[in-house]
């Protein structure tokens, strides 16, 4: 199973290039897309939708990641095989996988430099002719060892970690979906005592606003921001039939905020 | 064969979560996407896209359908098997099958409540959890017997008929498609007696416009507000090489519209 | 292998009817989506763009190509057979093959109207109900001699060259990607003589605007207006982590531009 995620849009045919040269070089090739219609947050952000995205697949699972703005400088392009779960990671070596190193630790790194299993040698298109071809071959199960010489480390970015006790959090927003609910690097570790009946405040750039502890969307009236922890158990900062992206007017992503109880 | 339809957009992983699920349940699980990109409308036009798309779909089609603003409310997850044809419709009972139930008929209905096949227990993602997983096992053709106790029906929208006769319409606006075309709840019954050389006028909310019949788009001129018999056999409403929505300024679906012959 | 583009968008429902009429005729074909949200470009940008797309696909690879404003006119549907690579598109006879034609070369047309292979006979749902079944059976191997009568050659569109020496392109606009790249229909032939340290400009439409040559957009500063080669060897117009349609303004498509040498 190969699990693809870019941040191209689907606006275009580059998707589908991508997926031909898979098939031309792995006819029984499964492919899930996870998504390619995100938008162009930077890769820390995308580091973090990377791991979420990643944890419902099974093991043995190939993650082909191109999130690549850095196309034609001088980073490597890389395959990672994680700990636990093992997964495969094939990314531009360009911090995308921080995270997903931090939560499954890496077994091996390979840099994917053995020209015979390019498609092409193209300047600017790697995640067809470099990427999409590794991703391939190893899906047939071709051995890993024969793709590049071993790397001892792959780059990392500076990412702080949330810092929370039971009554405030520091977090930061990431990216929203598609409804505008915001989404942040807070996960729950059960530490919370957040509550429903409590008031809370979330300040950020010098703005202040309240808000409440919910389980459900369902449980606050409409248009009140709340925050609540998704499926994937990290914080969310919603709004019941609205979009807290907008209404707190969030342009830039990997804002640092503070949450603290008031009452 | 799982046809899948949801609201959520594909600007996020979250289709790719429950696929992967669905894979994981059953690997030889064949999916096609209805469509996750249609925009928020309310259950009301959703209960007649899926009927719409359901159409080409064959027997034994198992419709994964999460179109669920209500999850946390304490709405059922139901089974419902239909009779003619026979197709099996995963969703929530909020009301979104009521036009499924109202052309084909119901066979069976299930609630979805044993455990042993959720995939987690989680609060917010029922499709992943819930929805998803139960579509796999019907996939693998587990008996849905298994998979909770029989309801009696299931709730339906009060959703009120279109009337005609040979000269007049009275219907409902939908939801637009990506040209701007207005889809309504007007289907062709072959009682109606329009002419391409007569004139007509559309009324809603106070404002009236001049329509023609035509049978092909490029009947009419450009620019022209046309109506006809779409290949679903539902009256829409259309501007040929333009946009029917922006040009009667409509926004909120479910209106009422009139239609009549003046001349 | 069915290779399928439209411009319908993924915000309806159409995509997947024509899938699943394709999956009733052949439920073992295989179906890439090239792109169904490059938006509505004229035919004129979508002959280019289905010869781009087209380049990665393997021999014998169906292409089924739904770009057809002139539905409901006189047009007809056909099947090309191309030389070199021998291809299969299943198209209106719009001009749509004008670029494929003169790249590949036709072996055979058949106009598509054996209305035993029909799926349904409809006025609007072309897509569905002749392209996309004639692709289906066309992927079941079966003969398209039986498919219709032998035509003996398609409709062109007028469409002019772009001319180019050594230090001189007049080429066109065809459309932007989802980064807001402009494309154009300047192939590289290897007469080019640019270089990374002379000086352009871009004219078009009365404005002027400087440009250099670059190989990769990291070379270039945030910003700036550059020229490459882009992976499928046309020449692209960008700017550097920003939208050149933007910066240049471009709405309409198919806008002739010259690009000069200055020092």
């Amino acid at each position: 199973m190969i699990a693809f995620i870019t941040d191209w849009g689907e606006d275009s045919y580059y998707v589908s290039s991508v997926k031909s040269v898979i098939k031309n070089i792995n006819k029984n090739a499964e492919i899930i897309d996870i998504t390619h219609n995100m938008g162009k947050y930077d890769i820390y952000s995308y580091s973090h939708i990377l791991l979420r995205a990643s944890k419902e697949f099974q093991e043995n699972t190939i993650f082909l990641v191109v999130i690549d703005p850095t196309v034609g400088s001088s980073r490597k392009a890389i395959l990672v095989e994680t700990n636990q779960p093992k997964y495969y990671f094939i990314a531009p070596d360009n911090g995308i996988l921080t995270q997903v190193k931090r939560k499954y630790g890496i077994n091996k790194i390979i840099e994917l430099n053995n020209k015979n299993y390019f498609w092409k040698e193209s300047n600017t298109f790697h995640g067809r002719d470099i990427f999409g071809a590794f991703a391939a071959y190893l899906s047939k199960n071709i051995n890993f060892k024969y793709f590049g010489n071993e790397l001892l480390k792959i780059n990392e970015l500076n990412i702080k970690n949330p810092f929370y006790n039971k009554n405030n959090i520091i977090g930061h927003f990431l990216y929203k979906d598609s409804f505008g609910n915001l989404e942040t690097d807070v996960e729950n570790n059960n530490t919370f005592n957040f509550d429903k009946h409590s008031s809370y405040v979330i300040s950020f750039e010098g703005k202040e606003y309240p808000l409440n502890y919910k389980e459900y969307y369902s449980e606050c009236g409409d248009d009140k921001l709340l925050m609540h922890f998704d499926s994937s158990n990290y914080l969310e900062i919603s709004i019941n039939k609205g979009s807290a992206a907008s209404y707190l007017n969030i342009k830039n992503f990997n804002t640092k905020f503070e949450i603290k109880k008031i009452k």
